[in-house]
């Protein structure tokens, strides 16, 4: 006899993405030491914690290093100092977020992971391409997936349709990897078809602080949402916490399936499976979303956001469709004529050593695309635009 | 239509412990503002964190504000350095523990939690009394749960018995709430039954750092243990980290349920729905770890163990029957003339002002039993133990 492990990991397709690019750069490599190789495949920040953000988080670990100051467990749900300036952020945009619908945690990596907890089995809709951890969740929780291609043709931000039915539906706007964001109008439409079938929407708002023009920073500013979705968003990329680790969930108390609000089911699962977020931590996120912290969190944003504006003004003077490069930190590219995402990995690789990630790595609908990162120096931007520009 | 919710949750119990014991002392406390209540129901550390650690996550915090030493995305298991620190600590005690076989985390009740995510429908031993977490997680994940007695007659340290199945088992030790610690031959018994019926523990090691006598601070102290054990472990009562967050869980690479590696399983799932631990917090319990670290973390030990000590004497001299007092910072004793857990609370609260935490409440095993906690200072639990004395 044998305990029973959980059967639907096997069901788990291996990631091989990054090991694969790695694989082929470290070949390229060996066969050309000299080559001087620019990495514009990063999904993560490259800039330094924010001098208001590291003096905050410094105070607070001196705070546990004194008797009259020291804190123990934090509350489950997040300190209401943090609660309360997470909601103050919401209400700098214009949007209505309550600090008690407000659950902070280490990432929202985590929260997206963990969700799945309080579901039953639903249906479960996710755009492809796609963020691994949606699917990879759902499929060790057994659940029945149905994915929603984003195209060209519907500008990689797919809307409902007829035979869509009842289900838990992911929407990441600005959409990691494509960087196109939900106009408004495109939400509302989103939130009447939730409503009108009883779905519930979890909307991953981590890229938010890139918006830049009128594209809805959260779903809750489409009037409804919060009968009908839940929001992650998170520290790491609005002020550089990949490593720091802080993120937050939002869950309405209006949203309910049936007569149970969500909100008791997940405040019930983070009691259990959570334990808060280390003080200090919750202190630098504090400070983050301080009027003084969020000015420079948003240099370092701007400085990003140029980066990804010269990418994206080589892809018009090229006549290449893209979407993001704007309200996001990523540029997604259709390869040129007609490569598919790894040959035109090998050829940006071995021609202009410029490495990047293939768009089929995210989802069979990303075949074809490419994607290419602004988290790096404005001097490799430069160069990498340069070396592109021979190529493309 | 309506999206369905885990119904699971709908057999959760609602926990009315702590919000039961704080409803009772201030209902006295507006009836008697001049009391001086002392509260020993603290399952929370009270000493600041050591000098060493406040230094290294100083260090730690201002490298994350350079960009010459920024650091992104931690790896999901947690960094190299302190993995091997961890392994170090375990070879202290003559441990033998793989650096790849630990898994870093924000703390032992989250993996305690999550772990459930890679097994499928067992039969789970929990013991009575217990941590709530155990039943919690595996009532939300719909399983059949056996409750394992602990009692007076086996010391409140539960045995293998001949009806037992292939399970999964929980095990405590150095236990909360009872204190009791299992001895190298009781533990030898429990590994050689899981690796008979092919069961698995999950061994929480938590409170191994007050372990003063020679019962295992691991449950790798056993032959046998890697072939069938998990442990969790935590930096939140060694070195006062519940308030900073970091835990980490063994899943030996030995450890299988037929051909499937269970560490291949919990790698993955906290790839999927983790995102690593915050820099800053991995330095800081590296530091604590560190001889020098360690050596100031042993004097906070030490200063809980004498006031556990105390409250130990106390129960000899009056002949009460206890477990804990040693191994553990919890003196777990039965309630004097076969009072029930809340009739001695309030007797306690109300004729000698101290606050404890009634057994019952974690578990019918738990009726007219009682914890008192030495996370206090001296100066409260010499009061408390002479107000004790009085109505024992």
């Amino acid at each position: 006899m044998n305990i029973k492990i959980n059967e639907n990991f096997n069901h788990l397709a291996q990631n091989y993405l990054f090991s694969e690019i790695a694989k082929r750069v470290k070949a390229y490599t060996e066969k050309n030491p000299d080559a001087k190789i620019i990495r514009m495949g990063i999904g993560d920040v490259t800039r330094p914690l924010c001098p208001h953000v590291v003096s905050a988080m410094k105070n607070a670990v001196e705070e546990m290093g004194k008797a009259e100051s020291f804190r123990g467990y934090p509350p489950e749900y997040g300190y209401d100092f943090l609660r309360e300036a997470i909601a103050a952020h919401y209400a700098s945009f214009g949007v209505t977020v309550a600090a008690g619908d407000i659950f902070v945690s280490d990432g929202a990596k985590s929260d997206c992971g963990n969700i799945v907890d309080i579901f039953g089995d639903n249906t479960i809709y996710i755009p492809d391409p796609v963020y691994p951890v949606y699917m990879d969740s759902n499929i060790m929780s057994g659940r029945t997936i149905k994915l929603i291609p984003a195209t060209v043709e519907n500008g990689f931000l797919p809307m409902p349709k007829a035979d869509f039915t009842t289900g838990v539906y992911y929407l990441c706007s600005p959409n990691n990897p494509t960087g196109a964001a939900y106009s408004a109008e495109q939400l509302q439409t989103w939130v009447d078809f939730a409503l009108d079938t009883g779905s519930v929407i979890l909307f991953d708002a981590a890229y938010e602080a890139f918006v830049s023009d009128d594209s809805p920073r959260s779903i809750y500013a489409v009037p409804g949402a919060e009968k009908c979705a839940i929001e992650f968003a998170s520290f790491s990329k609005t002020a550089g916490f990949t490593g720091t680790r802080c993120g937050y969930t939002v869950v309405p108390a209006a949203l309910k399936a049936g007569d149970t609000p969500l909100q008791a089911l997940w405040a019930r699962r983070q009691a259990t499976k959570f334990n808060g977020v280390s003080y200090p931590v919750q202190r630098a996120a504090e400070a983050a979303y301080s009027q003084e912290g969020l000015a420079q969190c948003m240099e370092n944003i701007s400085y990003y956001m140029n980066n990804a504006a010269l990418m994206a003004e080589l892809m018009r003077e090229k006549g290449i469709f893209f979407t993001g490069g704007k309200n996001s930190p990523y540029v997604w590219f259709k390869c040129p004529n007609g490569m598919d995402s790894w040959s035109f990995f090998d050829k940006l690789l071995t021609e202009a050593q410029v490495v990047g990630t293939p768009g089929a790595g995210f989802g069979a609908c990303g075949e074809g695309f490419f994607r290419l990162s602004s988290f790096n120096s404005l001097e490799n931007t430069k160069e990498a635009v340069e070396r592109l520009r021979g190529i493309l």
